[in-house]
């Protein structure tokens, strides 16, 4: 392995973290042409990596949410805040993208700790980081387990979309978690990636994953993904998720729900990886989980290069909604849930 | 409207044309950035113009074909081909597609004239043309009339995907044909337009033609429409088709199929639109359509930005089938199908 490649997969493990104060976190806008890392040092800039997606991912969010806490506390030290000011800028992080339900219960978990002192939640914040490493690997080896037992036979070709690695997730990921799990078992043949528009986090983020750990994969643009289900080409549909409701019903990346329609037609599982916090208790039914609409120059633009005419409008939900009667398996750290049943 | 605006209008009546002995036609690899014409004057040129989709969809390969018959023959003369070689060089035009009927089709056609002379290969190739306009207002007349029949009420709003405007079929189109009629009979709302990876012909043609009509839209990726469809904001889904089989099966642009089955779901119209000559009695079904499998790097790049890391492997087909159980209606010129029941 060459000294990039070396770094790279180092940085899988890293990357999110607490150093002298401050984050560190891979700037995943710029991947995979530059690993570049930030250090942020504010509440605001924090609040502007998340808007950005330059830190992403439903359990990293978590992450980010806990540790943004603990940087609230060292500049409202530094600052002088007072405590009212201090609760409104973690609300403020806690808020910073609408769909993922981690961001919000782990900063509001760290946030509890507040009056215990700084050397408390930044405890509290580390062990927080250290347990979804934890819960990454347990629902990783879970979710192999069950796919091997459903699948029987040879390897699997597995059908996965957006980025559900450790750059979403720390430790292996979720979903993707499960194909390093299959991979490390000799259990896996193959990935095959859905680039994932708008942001391509497919084509950049997973398939520079994939690469880092020497994965045999193959990248698709989203409209293929029905087709190549429908043709037998896949085994197994798994996805993470921003949030799954009390219900079953999960919001994941958009275009997750066409995979769901296809796989269910197909007879193959469709199967989702995702901490037990991502599981929202208090959101009853996927018609309750608000969908965040984002910039439409994401769409009318790819990589920042217009496609669209000027002036063209476009809507941008970045999540959508699977019902859970299409899902086959809901996958955590601690069980296996049939919805669809 | 403004100089560039007309011109535009102009060039959406003349996207493809026989000059002085030569092939005119739009580039469409430039739009909507630049409005360039080609002068396509020997079959390298055209099959060239055909095999990077400067000149693509069904119906106008269809005239490409048609008029690339003559301008074979004014090469046969120029260059003195025997006729073994005037047979090859035709073949080669009516093959530089695989999955279109319609240019073979309208090839062979006007091949069976050569005995007769260049001027009757000349009046064979225009009155295809001209029947190409004439059969895209028909059924995109009877589109309309079925549609607002159907749906009743108030104005529609469709989904449609890809490029199916004059642009891709000359006249008004095929499905786009449909939503120019409605639009004409003040029956329509607006359009969702799928952008259509990897070539964004939805973003980059359909936008476009859309503005120089002045008909309301709006861009959403491919992987959003299943969403939009499960959220009731579209009453119908209208699209072309490339091939569609005896059964009923419809080969399209890839991302086809998930539109049909969303809309099975959400209980919408699932609407082919196709000319006749793109029904192909002599394929039994989809099973047997040849689906086109295109350039990796149409997948691993966008707009020719990369957007993987280098090396990365990407499955490119070109088109999906749609099972013919899932197609409500398949609207030509002359009749409405009802496969799916």
């Amino acid at each position: 392995m060459g000294s990039n490649a070396s770094q790279a997969t180092d940085a899988l493990n890293e990357v999110i973290a607490w150093r002298d104060g401050h984050i560190v976190a891979i700037d995943q806008t710029l991947l995979p042409r530059e690993l570049h890392l930030l250090h942020i040092t504010t509440v605001d800039e924090l609040v502007d990596a998340i808007v950005r997606l330059a830190v992403r991912g439903a359990p990293l969010l978590g992450a980010a949410g806990a540790l943004g806490v603990a940087l609230a506390v060292g500049q409202a030290g530094r600052e002088g805040w007072d405590a009212e000011r201090l609760d409104s800028e973690v609300k403020r992080i806690a808020d910073a993208r609408p769909t993922a339900v981690n961001l919000r219960r782990e900063a509001d978990a760290v946030a509890a700790v507040i009056p215990d002192g700084a050397p408390a939640v930044e405890a509290a914040a580390r062990a927080i980081l250290d347990t979804t490493v934890d819960v990454s690997i347990r629902l990783s080896e879970r979710g192999a387990e069950y796919l091997t037992s459903e699948r029987g036979g040879g390897p699997l070709t597995v059908h996965t979309h957006c980025n559900t690695g450790a750059l979403a997730c720390l430790g292996w990921g979720s979903a993707l978690g499960i194909v390093r799990a299959l991979h490390n078992r000799g259990a896996l043949a193959s990935v095959i990636v859905d680039e994932t528009r708008p942001l391509l986090q497919g084509s950049r983020l997973t398939c520079w994953e994939l690469d880092q750990l020497g994965i045999e994969h193959q990248l698709i643009c989203d409209g293929a993904a029905p087709f190549l289900i429908s043709r037998g080409m896949t085994d197994a549909v798994v996805v993470g998720a921003d949030r799954v409701a009390a219900n079953g019903d999960v919001a994941n990346k958009i275009g997750t729900y066409s995979l769901a329609l296809a796989a269910r037609r197909a007879g193959i599982p469709f199967v989702v990886a995702v901490p037990e916090s991502t599981i929202d208790a208090a959101t009853p039914g996927g018609d309750q989980i608000p969908v965040e609409q984002r910039d439409s120059a994401e769409v009318t633009h790819v990589l920042g290069v217009p496609a669209a005419p000027p002036g063209t409008r476009a809507l941008n939900y970045a999540f959508d909604i699977t019902p859970a009667d299409l899902v086959t398996a809901i996958v955590t750290e601690d069980r296996i849930i049939h919805p669809g049943t």
